[in-house]
């Protein structure tokens, strides 16, 4: 098989999840992905187009080239390598700031990405990750986020002590979802606060670390069978009530 | 490759999903699964053991027969074969019930078992399915549904019209998730009402059918750039939110 030339080569890694961490490059595909791509003004890597439309920039590839960098894909295609923005702590914890997500112990890329998009649909500052074993650059974070993960501030944390150093410098006051807590989401009164929900995984629900007597831990109450909900469809609930109370 | 014995085979066309949908009979593997149908008294139609811990009725299989039937799976491994309940519009529209959820155009096994999950946990009374193109005996409806889809009433319909009467033959409101509309979800008086809330697929949002004028529509406001909630998302906000206000 001949070599790839480097910017297929760079799509495919991409895709496959294989390049370095700290190059957040994504591999992004298809029309809605790259109608979002030029509204927000982004300017991928590279670009590659197989039998689609014209694109500025782009670089013509062959049908074979395009099963070898996206098995499964066909003509028309359209694909590109885009770089995600580097969030610091302050662009999170602006002044201004009211609302944080935290998500700890995250595994699942679309899980990920649907938590970018809640986050950014509920108006939050940012979304601080805890213990996350699931890249941002997953192609399958860009997909459920809707393109939001470029826009929304995440910040990925080695420890959990760090985050929480970090949220409560910026004057936050943490409320970790437990459904064993004694308190319900709807009885904690975030008037004057500034507001971190931190959400744990499927599985476990958040680390110990983030279940210490200093931190309000609050219930969404189950009225089935059902001992939790999914960890976006607590998120969800967590955000668009605290956002509707805060204002 | 000698046949495969009738339990076995029958294990094999449940998880492929190839059995006839009135059947109702869906494959459910794994350990937290067996606890739930034992905590709700579920006796499965046939019981698959390979190197498990015993288990009542269970018939034994070999590693090469779990491999047919269940390729991925190794041993231990405990395999069921299900069927889930009939409901009739008597089990959601009773008198008490107060709170239904409608999901129009699910297309994914996974959404639909969350929104039942999410229905459960909200404590709706039940779900209502219109152009629905995704089985309720998909195997990831069970996982996704943390088992609930074997306690919490769907009804599957054919039409929206048929949906439509019921609802409103049993006295429900209906309210239609729209990002467009003019009026906040929080806008509403929930109160001396029985209501249903209507989600639409991840695409197209809710059928035409679904959008007449007759009908309330409101918006979760995106306070982001995304242009809507995940399905699933939508649906925890709207159900948790009436639940809260309806009491």
């Amino acid at each position: 098989m001949p070599a790839l030339n480097p910017a297929a080569r760079l799509y495919s890694q991409a895709r496959r999840n294989l390049l370095p961490r700290h190059e957040s490059l994504v591999a992004v595909a298809g029309r809605w992905q790259h109608e979002h791509l030029a509204r927000l003004g982004v300017r991928p890597e590279v670009t590659l187009r197989c039998g689609a439309d014209p694109y500025v920039g782009a670089l013509d590839i062959s049908e074979k080239t395009l099963a070898r960098i996206h098995p499964g894909l066909s003509a028309p295609a359209l694909l590109s390598v885009v770089r995600l923005p580097r969030w610091t702590p302050a662009d999170v914890f602006r002044p201004e700031a009211r609302l944080v997500l935290v998500a700890d112990g995250i595994e699942y890329a679309g899980n990920l990405g649907t938590l970018v998009r809640t986050a950014d649909a509920a108006g939050a500052d940012g979304l601080v990750l805890t213990n996350a074993t699931c890249r941002l650059t997953h192609p399958k974070v860009f997909e459920a986020s809707r393109g939001t993960v470029l826009t929304t501030p995440v910040l990925t944390y080695d420890t959990v002590a760090d985050a929480r150093r970090d949220l409560s410098g910026a004057g936050f006051t943490a409320y970790v979802a437990d459904p064993a807590a004694a308190h319900s989401y709807l009885d904690v009164d975030y008037r004057h606060r500034k507001v971190a929900l931190v959400v744990g995984s499927e599985g476990d629900g958040v680390a110990a670390e983030w279940r210490t007597p200093d931190l309000t831990r609050v219930s969404i109450p189950m009225r089935g069978l059902a001992d939790s909900l999914n960890v976006a469809a607590s998120a969800s609930v967590l955000l668009f009530d605290a956002r509707a109370r805060l204002g």
